[in-house]
């Protein structure tokens, strides 16, 4: 099955209490294809940046099975760039700076190649270019995938909606459901949520886990307990890419399948965590990627025997 | 096997977003016994009341196989009180009363009839208490698990390690975890936890589930996501005691079945705070309990078929 992933492919510099990066590649864009591409040989990515960008890593997309057809460089612009310093308990951050640059106008352009791509993941941006990019499909995906943040709710709602009204699948964490919905218990959130559209949401709750919603049924899935989270930029990215890779290589949507791609999409998660940027999603090899879908096995199995005596 | 509780049994006044009580009966020994009773035909229990409670609940515990012999009644005295107020998350109160009336001076009295107890759950209470009931068996029992609280952590830390020390499974909350440690990471905090003494240990997590930890191996067990949580009071005793009825009741201390213990534990917890104070707990039959686990067993299940592509 073909993939298409949506999304910015960026630089950031990150601060946290373990150290600090000069400017280095990050992006929703960049860590949902790293991500999938441990179970996709091929995919394909909407995105631009400046002319500034290291073409080393483009060819480092390219190793991976990245068609970059839909990537746009803009000669004479800058590519979009983030900073952020994490406070000492990991879950909060402040964004230093934010530079737009090429994202300011960005047009996302779809390749006639690109056409009849049956599952769509669209990484984090105004709801306005996601919309853009289902309306330019000729024919509708199979699946479509969405993250946004809580940013596009409090300036874009309408529009974001507009967009949730679309698509399969909501990847949202527990803060923005709670805002987007207007409801603190996350059962009644989702009850609001899914009626705005999505017929499957999954809500991401960090070192808590995950849950996902469809129709009556719910899923918890657990997340690693780590020592040390070393920086937790991208993880939810990782965990879109992993779960939508996952989806897309089996080609099976339904509930089962989706639980299978959520431990997929945390397991690929864990790793990125333990170290900055997308530099540990690089060197994951398929046996420690097995090892660790193992030991989220182990973490929730259990069976019951004797209930009531 | 037999199974023997130490904890408080008490009044409790309580203020939910939800609505307010008069005086209902509580006590972290009183939920255990009630929780315990689903998968334990016979309990003990030590325990102080002063003259004011009422009969008709006493009568209630030997009527779910508590036996009362251990439990004193003080003439000319009061039993225990506890006032407070849960804010609108639910997840934090303030404290409006506390009377000790006859706790203040509670020594507890092993009748001759309960020495020889397998299962021993030492209620939150003074970590002098607790010890003083281990000291009191002359044998000591196979499995002996200990719950505690901040409060004793702030004003009697000493006294706390002892008793920890002597005891084979501790259950605290995740805040009492990382102050205990005075570590973060629940992962580290488990680490410098256990090497106070305690074999296992159980940090829940509330609305986040729980997680065991022995040697090592870590399960990560599921709560039930929850409409409304109409009043939180006495979750953890409920939990508590469902945990160690089901494994007195079992009589296997494995990990395998400490997991399913925690599950037991977990779905009475979700039922007793559905309505105030233990009113659920004296309401639930066998048959809602065994589905309420089996929603647990559904919440947690998944089974990865294709791993890496």
């Amino acid at each position: 099955m073909s993939l298409l992933t949506v999304g910015s492919v960026a630089f950031d510099a990150i601060e946290t209490p373990f150290g600090k990066t000069d400017k280095i590649i990050g992006g929703a864009g960049t860590y949902i294809a790293l991500s999938s591409s441990f179970f996709m040989k091929e995919q394909r990515i909407v995105a631009v940046v400046g002319e500034d960008f290291p073409k080393e890593m483009l060819n480092q997309l390219e190793a991976k099975g990245v068609d970059l057809e839909g990537l746009q460089i803009k000669q004479g612009e800058k590519t979009f760039f983030w900073s952020g310093k994490y406070h000492n308990d990991m879950n909060t951050r402040d964004t230093l700076v934010t530079e737009l640059n090429v994202l300011e106008h960005f047009d996302p352009i779809i390749p006639a190649s690109y056409q009849g791509t049956e599952y769509l993941m669209l990484g984090n941006l105004s709801p306005q270019v996601q919309r853009s990019v289902i309306e330019r499909l000729e024919t509708r995906p199979k699946l479509i995938a969405m993250d946004t943040m809580n940013f596009w709710m409090d300036i874009a709602l309408d529009e974001l909606k507009k967009t949730m009204s679309m698509v399969d699948v909501l990847i949202i964490n527990d803060e923005e459901a709670r805002q987007l919905s207007k409801e603190y218990s996350l059962v009644k959130a989702a009850k609001v949520i899914r009626n705005m559209g999505p017929k499957h949401l999954i809500i991401k709750k960090g070192e808590h886990g995950a849950l996902l919603f469809h129709g009556d049924h719910i899923f918890f899935a657990p997340a690693l307990p780590l020592e040390d989270v070393f920086d937790p930029t991208g993880a939810g990215d990782t965990f879109a890419g992993g779960f939508m890779g996952y989806l897309a290589s089996t080609d099976d949507t339904s509930f089962e399948n989706m639980k299978r791609a959520i431990i997929a999409g945390s397991a690929l998660a864990s790793f990125c965590v333990e170290k900055f940027g997308t530099e540990r999603l690089t060197e994951i090899t398929k046996l420690e990627l097995e090892l660790r879908i193992d030991r989220f096995v182990n973490l929730a199995a259990f069976e019951m025997t004797q209930t009531v005596g």
